[in-house]
Parts: C-alpha cells; sequence; structure tokens
C-alpha cells in the first residue's frame, strides 16, 4: 500500500489505452449472440403467496372446473323454467317454497313441479331446477311464492367450469404473474407456482481505496458504492445477487475468487480494474482463463468496459467510477440478467419526451449516456458529467441517449428521456 | 352447513338492496378525508441492501465529503502547475519523478518544485502539487519526465465534496430509492436506511363456501381466490400483508377476528359478506362497533363494497366475488394503502390509447369497470361481464373506466386503457 517506485509503476501500461473500441451495437450483439447458449432457464417452485411479479416456467393446465358446480348468479328463486311461463305482475303463477341453497351449504333435495327453491348468488343449483327467478319478480308470503315474470331455461345460472374448464391452459409460460393470475392458480388448488428460477449474479468488487459497505470513508479511502447498487440493480432485474465482502486487488485473490463464484453462479459482474493496465487483472484473468470477446467500448461513461465467458459463464467487466459501472450495468449487464430471468430485455425505464433546455455535445462515433432533470416538459442536462460523481444521477430524473452517428442535440430539441 | 327452512332464509334481508348508493368520488373523497389522520406514517431502519424501491422517511444529511480528499481525474503527473507555463512539444520541460500515488495508497511525501509524481485516476492529490499534467502530454525516460503541455491550477483535479458535499441534503424525505441511491448512501457509511415502514394490512377471507389456498375444489366448495390476490396486492402497493386462515362466516367468529387484527394492522381488508343480508356480517360489525361510512357504491362490478373505521383503523368491505373484490381493492382499498406506504396513490397501472372494436354499454350514475384485451392499438371488450369470472381479468390486458356521466362509448372510440 505504500508507493511503488516510479520504475514499476503500472501507469505506464495503462497508459497505452485501448487499440480498438468495439460499438455499443456490436456489444449488445455479442449478449444476445450468447444468450441461446443459455436458454434452458431453470425453474423451481414457489409459494404461490411469493409469485407475484414472478415468470411462469410452464403453462399451466386446470385439472378442475371452476365452479365445480352449477350455481346461481343471482339472488332468486331456483325452479323449472317452463312452469313460469306466462307469468306476469297481473298473472302471478304460485309455487311452494321447499328449501333454501346457499354458498357452500346446498339444498339437498330435488325441485319437484310446482316448487322452488330459494337460493343466493353463487349457491349451488339444486337438482331438478333449470333457472332462476330473481327475487324482484316475486312476491312471497312464508312457504308460498308468486311468479309474477317469466325465465328461459339456464337464465340467471352459472354453470360448472365457466370460469375455468378443465384441461384448459389458464395461463401461458414466460408470463408475469398478476394478483388475479395467483387469485386463479389459487383457485383450482395450487399451492405453489413453477416459475423461472432467478439467475444467481456473483457481484465481485475490487478497488484498493474501498472500504466495505457499512464503513465510513476515511483517510485516502472511499466507502464501496457499486456493490450495493449492483446488488439493487441485480434484484431490480430479477437476479438473486450474492455479493461476497470486497475482493482484494490481486490477480491470485480475483482468479480464486471468480473461479469460486462461476461455480454456483449463472452470471458473474466484476467491477473495478476493467481496464488495460497491469493492475487491471480482470479483462487479462477472462482472457487467459476464458474469452474476452468484448473489451473497450465506443462510449461515454463506461468506455473501459468489457464481458466474455468464464468456466462457461457469462462476465462483465464494470469500470470502478460508480457512473461508469451503472452505465455498464445498465447497457450490458442487465440486459442478460433480464434475459435469464424470462423477462423483457428492454430497459426497466419508462420513456418520456421533453425539450432540451441546452445543448448536449457528443462526438459521432460514440455513445453517450447523459444525465437530466425534468423541469416540467423540459430537460436540463445535469452539468457534472465526472463518471466519478454518482450523486450526478441521483440528482438526475433520468438520462438521454446520444447515437454514435449523432454530434448531440441543439437546445429545444425534442428528446426521449429514461426516466430513473 | 344444511339448507335453512323456508321461513329462516338470510335472503328476505338480503333481497332489499341498498337504500342508496354512494358515488365513487363520495366515497375516494371519504378516503382522503381519513389521510391526515393516519399521516404519522411510522418508520423503520432497513440494511441498505434490503431498501431499494422502499420509501425514505426522511431527508438524507451526509456528515462526510465524498470523496475525502482531492483526488486525480485523469492518469498522469501531479505537479506544480505554474512550473508548466511554457511547455509545449517544441519547448519540453524537465520534471524529476519523485513518486507514484494509487487509489487507495497515496505518495506520502510532498511534491517540491522540479518534482511530479506519478499518478492514477482516482488517486490521492499528493502535497505541493495542484495540477495533473495528463500523461499524453508528458514523455517519460525512467525516473526523468518531460512535460509537453501547460496546465493551470487545480486541472484535472477532483476536490474534497466533489461528489457528495458533508452538510448537504442528499436525498429528500418521501423519495423512492433508487438502486444509485443506494450507491450513494453506501458511499457516506450508511448501512442502512431509514424509511416509511410498509403499513401492516389485516386480510380477513370470510365464506362458508370456501376452502383454503392449497386445497383443490371439491363438492360444493370452491377454493379462496380472494386472499392470494389480496395478500400480492397489498405487496405490490407496499403494504405488508398479514393474512389468518379463512374465518368462519359467523357474527362472533368475525367480530373476534376483526378485534384481534385491528390491534396489529393499520388497515383491515374483509372480504365476503359485504352486501346488506343478515349474513353479510362486516357492515353490521362495523357500524356497530366502529363507523360505517360508505356502505353501496354507484359502480359495476363492486357495489355492495363499503368502508369505515373500526378500533381506530380504517376498514375496507370487499365483495366476496373475485372480480369485484379485485376492483373495489384498487378503488379504495389500494388507494389507502399506497397513502400509508409513502406512495402515490394514483394507480399503478400505465395507460394507453386503444380504439374500441365494438361499443361499451354503461348507465348514467354509474362508473363502470370493463375489461379489455388489446389487439395491437385495439381494444376489445371482453364479452364475459360476471363479477364471478375472475379468468376475465387474466384473459385481459387492462380495463377501462366508463365515468358515471356517460351511457358507454361507442365503438372505434379512442379510450384510455389501464394495463394490469
Amino acid at each position: 500500500m505504500n508507493p511503488m517506485p516510479p520504475n514499476n509503476v503500472s501507469s505506464d501500461v495503462r497508459m497505452k489505452g485501448f487499440a480498438s473500441r468495439k460499438t455499443v451495437e456490436e456489444a449488445i450483439e455479442w449478449i444476445d449472440s450468447q444468450l441461446p447458449n443459455f436458454s434452458n432457464l431453470p425453474s423451481e417452485e414457489v409459494s404461490l403467496l411469493e409469485s407475484c411479479g414472478r415468470i411462469l416456467a410452464a403453462d399451466v393446465v386446470s385439472s378442475v372446473n371452476v365452479p365445480g358446480f352449477n350455481r346461481s348468479m343471482m339472488d332468486g328463486f331456483a325452479l323449472r323454467a317452463t312452469e313460469t311461463h306466462g307469468a306476469t305482475p297481473y298473472n302471478p303463477l304460485p309455487f311452494k317454497i321447499s328449501g333454501g341453497s346457499f354458498p357452500g351449504s346446498p339444498f339437498s333435495g330435488t325441485v319437484f313441479p310446482g316448487q322452488a327453491v330459494c337460493i343466493m348468488t353463487g349457491a349451488p343449483m339444486p337438482d331438478g331446477a333449470n333457472a332462476v327467478l330473481p327475487v324482484e319478480n316475486t312476491e312471497r308470503q312464508g312457504d308460498s311464492l308468486l311468479a309474477m315474470g317469466e325465465v328461459s331455461a339456464g337464465k340467471h345460472v352459472g354453470s360448472v367450469g365457466e370460469d375455468v374448464q378443465s384441461g384448459s391452459t389458464l395461463l401461458s409460460a414466460r408470463r408475469t404473474l398478476r394478483p388475479q393470475d395467483i387469485g386463479v392458480l389459487s383457485s383450482i388448488g395450487c399451492s405453489q407456482a413453477l416459475v423461472i428460477r432467478r439467475p444467481r449474479v456473483g457481484i465481485l468488487i475490487t478497488g484498493n481505496e474501498l472500504l466495505p459497505c457499512g464503513t465510513a470513508p476515511r483517510d485516502y479511502q472511499i466507502t464501496d458504492a457499486n456493490g450495493p447498487m449492483l446488488h439493487s440493480l441485480v434484484k431490480r432485474d430479477g437476479g438473486q445477487p450474492v455479493m461476497p465482502g470486497l475482493v482484494p486487488d490481486d490477480r491470485e485473490s480475483l482468479l480464486a475468487s471468480m473461479a469460486a463464484m462461476s461455480e454456483s453462479a449463472d452470471i458473474l459482474l466484476v467491477s473495478g480494474g476493467s481496464s488495460v493496465g497491469q493492475d487491471d487483472h480482470a479483462p487479462q484473468l477472462v482472457a487467459t482463463h476464458g474469452m474476452l470477446a468484448i473489451h473497450g467500448i465506443a462510449m461515454r461513461p463506461s468506455s473501459p468496459a468489457g464481458m466474455g465467458l468464464f468456466n462457461n459463464r457469462l462476465v462483465f467487466l464494470l469500470p470502478g467510477n460508480p457512473v461508469s459501472c451503472l452505465c455498464a450495468y445498465d447497457f450490458f449487464a442487465g440486459r442478460a440478467i433480464r434475459a435469464f430471468s424470462g423477462r423483457n430485455t428492454e430497459w426497466p425505464y419508462r420513456r418520456v419526451q421533453a425539450k432540451l433546455t441546452r445543448k448536449l455535445v457528443s462526438t459521432v462515433g460514440r455513445v453517450d449516456y447523459a444525465r437530466v432533470k425534468l423541469i416540467g416538459n423540459n430537460a436540463e442536462p445535469i452539468s457534472i458529467s465526472g463518471a466519478s460523481i454518482l450523486t450526478s444521477t441521483t440528482s438526475a430524473d433520468g438520462f438521454v441517449i446520444i447515437p454514435s452517428n449523432s454530434e448531440g442535440y441543439a437546445a429545444e430539441t425534442i428528446i426521449e428521456v429514461f426516466l430513473y
């Protein structure tokens, strides 16, 4: 931890920079080309009460009818429809009330000619009856009923399976479960749902200047922001973060951590040391022990990002600067995690149109990620552009992407803002 | 559970119907009028890693600067700016490299006149130096450096507190925590966040026809859909569901359950028995032991919904029919739960414009909640309108609200769809 002698400074190598950078599109294409290799997403059973928002792993076919019996759709009287023919308020027809049918408590007998059974909405239809005469078309005295209207056969009767038919596909694989889906699943007797397992995402944070979350920054050290941020991003995207402590910033420790993590995790994220210096171990380790597919991307921030394969896992190399880390996560790692979790790969950010209050300058050949504040329908660029200033993303309401074929946007341009 | 004798059928009372119904607007006004009485939302400390998406209970003021030291913004050489004056590629000026400063590992000496310290991005600025000359403006041989460009004082130096200033308000109360907020909170040393406690929402499910979740429906019984659905809705809206088993559908059991639940829960939901029959215990209990503010609402479905106060808790009476239950939850209970959890009270549904494929008929004086399927930009009304058919809400993509002053919409009308 002491200053190194000048002849040994690692900057000599790092300072060479990237020989060439890939475009953002090439990086995304590479990710998408890898996804089919990981498309057999594992599934798991989870309690129905914990399954809302999860992604169904398989079609759900009901093995029961809901309801399992014919039921009344009205409060009224179950009877034989033909016996009401001709009934009007001026020609009331008499019935004898022979009992009642209530939800969960059916009438156990049969409705014979001339009889009616008082019935509640949702209650089972008694044998013999084939229609329900609504209460407002009746008059009652004790067990005598006067029908003052007609009903046709089947009227006001909900039939077996009217909600769910046995054998029908109720919900399809890849559906995101909604509250009402949970209700329907419960109604057919499920207590569990088979959902896509959340991909386990190993988060390895390196950097000799870092103190672990929960420690106040002191002296010349800063407290890790990337670990907790990535943890939250992974959860947002449907992943299961696995985050051991900070990884010492040397080749052997990082290799050991990557190897151990790749045994249990589906995807690896390495934050810090992602550039081209000799202290930037992660790209070298991926290149040596796996496959470094992309390293150096024509974007700002996040240019020193990379990705590849390590022990047959997708690995994303994220810059240590927190804004770069967030941006590289959102462009690349998040896409893969959403795919692994069965979600739409697109950004989970809502988009709004807004008018730029002042120009946003970029450079052709590079994608820019510019934070903006929304004031009504105006987007005010955040003047601090440093990739180390994470508060530029907390004071911002969202960000604007300037594509690589653009030199930026003039003031007053209507642009699309992705809302954080 | 046997059919009751005809002289004792509960339908006699129920069938009277509501004497008068309140409007949806009146019900919402009543909820909003109650919210100020519950505005002191309790807070709790949660682990930072569990706090994303939660609502901050208080402003966060930093007690530290981030970074706590001046740092380099470039890879290059820390030196005294005035000593570079006049340096160009044609007039290189010599410096002696006296050491290196690396992230977390500062140069411990002082940069004296004629000296430079090799420095990496993010590394602490050494004493004596006040600027960083980028590496691309230098040439180096061993410990000899040639400066081939000028820098002014402060150039490429990030100063103490440039990300976070000690004493500044970093995040404001009522903010929904984002991943980058979690990063910033970690960077100032937090391991916990003070967030609004999730309101505890007691869910009481009644209905003699019901079997508990996890049981296959059989005979004349159906399996509870409302409990698991409400559980999911409450979680979606930031509440903490508390759901004991099914409550027996008698006055004493329900009163005892409501009383017990109201000791620990912030809000009560009672599903089933919400209408005006003598077996509809919930409204009677609220009227007798608390205050029944609203009972019967001019809407379809959900007309037999109610709300009031019980043991100083807000209580919502939700119809047992599952579509009515969902709709009444969304119109009324969800609004209160979102308010209690510190969220926006509006519906969490995304809205889109769509063209009706056929007319939607309603009645003036009543709000209608109509499920629709989206096919491209067209909204196809779901033909099944029964409040008992929960699958009408799972086959639908969203719903349309027909306000009480409308008789409905003609085919081809552009309407607003709330997406489930």
